[in-house]
């Protein structure tokens, strides 16, 4: 038999959003409104009421709001979250007395039954149990207001009394000394609430060593701040470090990835390790903790983020190696066994065995290392191929620094299987890397932009869209034109409130390794000379980009994306709106980077909350034209070396 | 931290089917197969392998099928569960270490990798620990053989070793004692596994006190046999009684419902206490608790089961009234509220308040009733009502029921909204009633079975089909003819497995309470004169019907319903095949009672498991006829006075 005071009166379940039965939870932003659906019912015939309930995890108040029945026994009911933080949120439901007896009181009123008395008596019993309910939380007022009601049920004729007891004032009143004596609650679930950044942000990824853009001098933090005043101009608000660690000798890979280094080679710095230290430590090259703790500070003092790659990789120097080669895999022959997909070698990384014996100190230490930068000031972290280390350590990882600091925000940078992919982010990872790179047709970006954005994987996965990485030159900009780097660059930040590049993008940096996606002479094994303005760089594009991302609030939200048909293969149109409709800005963009498309777009201007009847007005923020638009089909003509794309902001 | 001897190593999730994160049971019956598919992923390149298990929920030893991937790290595994009761199943993954291991020696041998001996020694090592966990086994033959493998990997060449290392024996050796110390289990589901009764029945309702068919004489348990014999005749398995408790005398109803009854009306059986006792007791005048002991083991001798009829309601005399006035609703003057629901009254019907504060003592109490009959002999009833009473009361009663004895068979009366159908079903409920009775046109038919035998629901929920109950005398069917009768009785007996009338439809009884869906002269309230075996009845017919469904085992299945294309919309083909396609059924019927139809029908050859370029021979079992048919389009011609259908048996 159930145990509890009572058993379940209410059936609650069949929640949407929910993830994996709850295993998982979703995520919002502070202030952010969730709607919740669930199915709500209970046996007979009586009238349900339903709060949705929310709480910060080991919080005692709970927050509060009414729920409304849809149709077929479905309910809804909206919340937002205060504060960043790890919440949960229920459902209460219970067969409401009052109301139930009120309604089949009417009816008998109105039928003349010869139970009206007697129920009316019912009435009265139930509105003195609320009054004491009301006195009883301190409100005497409301409960003598209450008592008032029940008095003249009792002493009037039933028919005067109709009017105040079928009052919206008399139902309010009840509402909040309802009888939840017999109420059910589901199941909490939860929710990861997190600062705006986690859904809003435009991130830069350069090499502090390459701050000053010289092959022959190896930058250090100190000389970062060009860099960082080069990146705010552009409208950047997060910049991101590849890993900052003492970077190992031993087996050090040489210029283009090659097996063998010359002693100027100044390897890669994934290949974490060295005499000068390991995770906690900072490549001696480019300084010392302090000295990132200073360029920390400078980064805030611009309104930027500094954000840290996370790469569980030991060169063989890693002091881990010595300190506990039982943390690594052995061979046979007492050797430890380096990274490697056959016939691929990577002798310079040894993996982690996260399952050795000593598991649990091994995390605890990666923990620690995460909470070390945490303490330094770091608040982002993109975390270096997530996917090949245990789905259930980087959740471990995330509740852990989360407990310390909810405001961590991490980037998982997994580019596998779509299933591992999803898995990081219903585990805890703030935003995603993506397949946006690899999309390039119009079909392909909208099919993506769509199940991104709105289908489920919009609840736990913020996908951070990146034309190129230090990993990644995309073929399909391998010694392409400039007008193809600007193509791609308003792609990523239009289509996602979360966009990053690495730098040499805006330079068009476009030489690639041949036949691989990667780039010549990479920066991941080299110094390199580097103009930051040489000629024909995207910058100014760039910042007017990010400019107007800021400026308007839609372009900071991630699942208002909605597509717009266009006659045109080569023609992409979609808008983004805020619920109020305030902020509005529709992106049409030529993916023809060559020569001029002209097309209609068809206008959704129900998605756009406008009126169908009356003209509206468009403005191109990029370029500053204007157009008076009426109806659904307009004209637009976008060539390459002129205005590629229009971003307009919707007005009617 | 996580506290188990290691965290998980792998992800699996997303399972198909699962109902409510697992939070309630899918149903099977003995030796029916089940088909899992989860996602199943881990981290990095490793070799997966993966188990399906299951066990007895309580037992120790657990079943294991192997699982295989799909594509996108889906897996699908297949089970099926020996005997009745609560099973659970899951699922264990793990990093197949040998299989990885096998996969990139053979890739080093190929490319003369200089790491092929240690490899070999990591290979040895593997084959080793397996061939201790086969001998730890008592399997010390197995052990010797992978022993074996290992030594020839230590002394030959490798390229000597790759034909007995890659070889089908050794890895289904290896399979065997897989090294799964490092494996992850889901979390199990559970599922009730019932007989076969519980999916293939044909249900035939009865008043025993109605069983002479007498006006002028209640019908006692003894006076039985003959309609058990009919029924049986007709096919029937399972025979269902009204409730046959004492019947109340306060606020008896009087024929057709009214509010006087008189001394010589017998009350309608849902008006349970009296007297002679509750629902422990029978109604005198039906005899005694002996009596239908006795009766119940002649039903069991032909082959029947008696279904009896578990309705909690409780009339203003039965025993709880005194005994337990707590367990009722009160009124404020003191009086126990009856049924209503306003303007609606039912004075002769106590509800029973579920939440009230001896709540633990009802449940078991009624818990307690259902064994008692359970230990006279009945292990299926059909309940009254159930919508009306906690959904969280079922689930108790059911469960704690199936405790005792897991071959009970539980059939939901729950005529109401479809999230409460469907929550019954979850919760254990073995069949359900349907809206069948309502569904009419072949768009409403084809449209509602395919949602209970194809839809999520077909997990959980099997639906029973019946045109008629002693409430339910649908308009269609109202002063209607035999060919109507014939038409609603085939498509109930041949679209589910599971089908049941009440008396008097055999009969083409069509004589309504004007205006409602109710019956003229209601058996529920009155005896009647009834000529079982009258001019004009059906009862051939439904044998036929019966016979049919016992003989061929695609009719014993649920969820393999198909519908077929035809070309009018008075025809309406569906069929129905065993898995091995060694029984294959196809009713096409006309939906005309009144005039002849004939049209094509779109056989869909794929769906019967036929090839397209063969004939086939379809053979009418209703009327012996058979037609060689080529190719997916034939002609039929149905008419109501003869052939109004065809129950095809299809060979090839």
């Amino acid at each position: 038999m159930p145990t509890a005071t009572h058993a379940p009166t209410v059936v609650i379940e069949n929640f949407y959003p929910c993830l994996e039965g709850g295993r998982h939870p979703i995520k919002r932003i502070v202030a952010e409104p969730l709607t919740l659906w669930c199915d709500i019912f209970t046996d007979g015939h009586v009238v349900m009421s339903a709060v949705l309930k929310w709480r910060l995890i080991g919080a005692k108040r709970w927050f509060e709001a009414p729920m409304t029945p849809t149709e077929n026994d479905r309910w809804q009911g909206t919340c937002s979250f205060e504060s960043i933080g790890r919440w949960e949120y229920e459902v209460e439901a219970w067969s409401d007395t009052f109301r139930g007896w009120k309604k089949t009181f009417a009816i008998r009123v109105h039928a003349k039954d010869p139970d009206v008395p007697v129920e009316a008596l019912e009435g009265a019993r139930l509105l003195r149990e609320a009054s004491q309910r009301a006195r009883a939380a301190g409100a005497a007022d409301c409960g003598t207001q209450i008592d008032d009601v029940a008095d003249l049920l009792c002493s009037l004729p039933p028919e005067d009394v109709m009017e105040v007891l079928l009052s919206a004032d008399l139902q309010t009143l009840m509402d909040s000394y309802a009888d939840r004596s017999l109420s059910t609650c589901s199941e909490p679930l939860k929710v990861i609430v997190e600062r705006e950044r986690a859904r809003f942000s435009a991130w830069y990824e350069f090499f502090p060593r390459g701050a000053e853009g010289r092959a022959d001098k190896h930058s250090t933090f100190r000389d970062c701040l060009p860099r960082l005043d080069d990146a705010k101009a552009m409208g950047f608000d997060t910049i991101y470090f590849p890993p900052i660690h003492p970077i190992g000798t031993t087996a050090r890979k040489g210029k283009n990835n090659t097996l063998i280094a010359y002693a100027d080679d100044v390897g890669s710095p994934w290949a974490i390790g060295a005499k000068a230290g390991g995770h906690r430590d900072v490549e001696p090259a480019l300084g010392t903790i302090d000295d990132f703790v200073w360029l920390v500070g400078e980064a805030n003092k611009r309104g930027l983020e500094i954000a840290l790659d996370f790469a569980i990789n030991c060169s063989p120097d890693h002091p881990y190696v010595t300190d506990h080669p039982d943390w690594f895999y052995q061979r046979p022959d007492g050797s430890i066994r380096y990274a490697e997909n056959p016939p691929k070698k990577y002798q310079d990384i040894y993996p982690i065995n996260f399952h050795c014996a000593d598991w649990k100190n091994l995390w605890r230490e990666l923990i620690d290392v995460v909470l070390f930068w945490v303490d330094k000031g770091v608040k982002i972290f993109r975390v270096d191929n997530p996917h090949t280390k245990p789905v259930s350590f980087w959740e471990e990882l995330i509740n852990a620094v989360h407990r310390k600091d909810p405001s961590i925000i991490f980037l998982a940078e997994a580019f596998t299987k779509p299933k591992m992919m999803q898995a990081l982010g219903k585990i805890g990872f703030t935003q995603s890397y993506t397949y946006f790179t690899w999309r390039e047709d119009k079909a392909g970006l909208t099919e993506y932009a769509k199940e991104l954005t709105q289908g489920e994987m919009r609840w736990y996965y913020r996908g951070n869209f990146w034309p190129n990485t230090p990993d990644i030159h995309p073929f399909y900009l391998q010694n392409a034109q400039a007008s193809l780097f600007r193509l791609r660059a308003a792609l990523a930040a239009t289509l996602s409130s979360t966009w990053g590049m690495y730098a040499g993008y805006e330079l068009c940096e476009n030489a690639p390794l041949p036949g691989k996606e990667e780039y010549l002479d990479s920066e991941k094994f080299q110094l390199k000379n580097r103009d930051y303005n040489g000629p024909g760089n995207i910058k100014g594009f760039i910042a007017r980009l990010n400019l107007i991302r800021r400026e308007n609030p839609a372009m900071h939200l991630y699942d208002n994306l909605v597509f717009h048909g266009t006659n045109h293969e080569q023609l992409i149109a979609y808008s983004k709106s805020t619920p109020d409709w305030t902020n509005r800005l529709l992106t049409i963009i030529s993916l023809n980077g060559h020569t001029t498309v002209a097309g209609t777009v068809h206008v959704d201007l129900h998605a756009l909350g406008l009126d169908a009847s009356k003209p509206y007005r468009v403005t191109d923020l990029m370029h500053g034209h204007s157009y008076e638009w009426h109806g659904s089909d307009n004209y637009v003509s976008l060539n390459p070396d002129g205005t590629s794309m229009h971003l307009f902001k919707v007005e009617q």
